[in-house]
């Protein structure tokens, strides 16, 4: 099976520049906190985003959807969990939950899908190196499973 | 028939604080030129959606999509196309086309969802006045299309 | 003199996602409308800064400052003001001022200045191209000054 | 002496939203972290900004000014220290300056300056509450300075 089945955990506060008027975080800014999600996956294991594009490998973005369940207010603790799987031979996807840290409510689910690419946007099959690290991501996700 | 058959066209710039390090629009931005889109929709039949607040109405983002197609780079014109069409009772659903002003080509495509609701999130059926305004923009539709 | 007398004018639309939770526009949106105002001061004068960086100069910022006078609100049309002169030999200044545009009230002054860079960063005295394209935008000043 | 002599740090990570096709974060972001800065401050000695809105004390931005040395890129964690001084009756001051974690180079240097507000923006002095918060800030930093 391709799918993690434990997912990642990073945090972020929201900041007053995030909200809107309407007293809430801003829909667009949850697409932010969707990188987070995906940067701090790949550095678990190790690994970073910057490490990949240094060796060529950039991975754009194809597809976001975000479902909006609760809001996000000021100052409140976000804690973004991160599955990932591959959606095809040269495509990424990783699966979003937004809960609220405090009282752990669900603020918003999503996900993004992002295509290997070059650094002149010619699409790429994963290199080896993303295969070996997806296979870590894999394991450590097994590994945590079976500790419970 | 309840969607509209000719969008709505509004356009914006693309930002040097709109782009990203991989040289083309960061992808969470594509969502604020959706509000552009909706936002100039409302306009265009003689509202606003700050009157529709002023009247008591909200329209908080449900559900976000973005499909990206081609890159958005620094200083090109975006042209923003919007159509709309309820989606459930207390639900207004409006579809995105994001293309190159100059060379026509398509950037991305979308949709948002909105629910209809009152100043503390809860839950209306939209307003007549809101019923009204769709009518409107209906018409003004339909019209442009017999012009053709 | 090096300073022109007759400002550009630029115009934009507060987006709801530029408001914060205090209901005006978040005081970080103020230098990317400053941004829109000096974009487009140089393509008044049939140039852009894109075409500046394609000839390998480029105009990091190396100070920036916002005086907010009054709020502005979602909604509401920001018309720019930008004037610029040398500041120094390497150095480009830019001078702001965003006024409402129905009312007229200074909502925020401000400046920027910048370095001349090649890509790399290093400091350059500014191309031959950048003078003359401020003489241009001196003598395009003057000609709208005496047309009063 | 109103100013205080020790810095509160916070830690922000430059995501790939916050950078710009120069490959650098995008200068109006520098204004996000300042807000960081000052935020954690007050969570610091025991309260938030949060409360104090609650309380009806809102703190909007009179003057911001950010001086850049050296880019942020992408990835790297920036270390924003905060200090902060009384800048006349209502008027609140606060000082930044953000940092490379990694290696201690110098980003940018900035302040703000903020009026104390009721929630219809009329001016007041600052609230017993804000006075008593700024008296244990200044102490810790005392105690903090003494420890050395």
């Amino acid at each position: 099976m391709n799918e993690m089945t434990e997912p990642f955990r990073a945090e972020q506060r929201v900041l007053y520049g995030d909200t809107d008027s309407m007293g809430v975080a801003y829909y667009a800014n949850y697409l932010r906190w969707f990188e987070i999600g995906r940067t701090e996956l790949f550095r678990r294991v190790g690994s970073t985003y910057r490490r990949l594009e240094e060796q060529g490998c950039f991975l754009p973005v194809y597809e976001a959807y975000c479902r909006y369940h609760n809001p996000a207010r000021y100052d409140d603790i976000i804690r973004i969990e991160t599955t990932f799987s591959f959606a095809g031979k040269a495509r990424l996807r990783f699966d979003y939950v937004l809960l609220h840290k405090d009282n752990g409510a669900v603020l918003a689910e999503g996900y993004t899908v992002h295509v290997c690419t070059d650094k002149d946007g010619k699409v790429l099959k994963p290199p080896v190196e993303l295969k070996q690290l997806l296979k870590e991501m894999e394991e450590m996700a097994r590994s945590e499973g079976s500790k419970k």
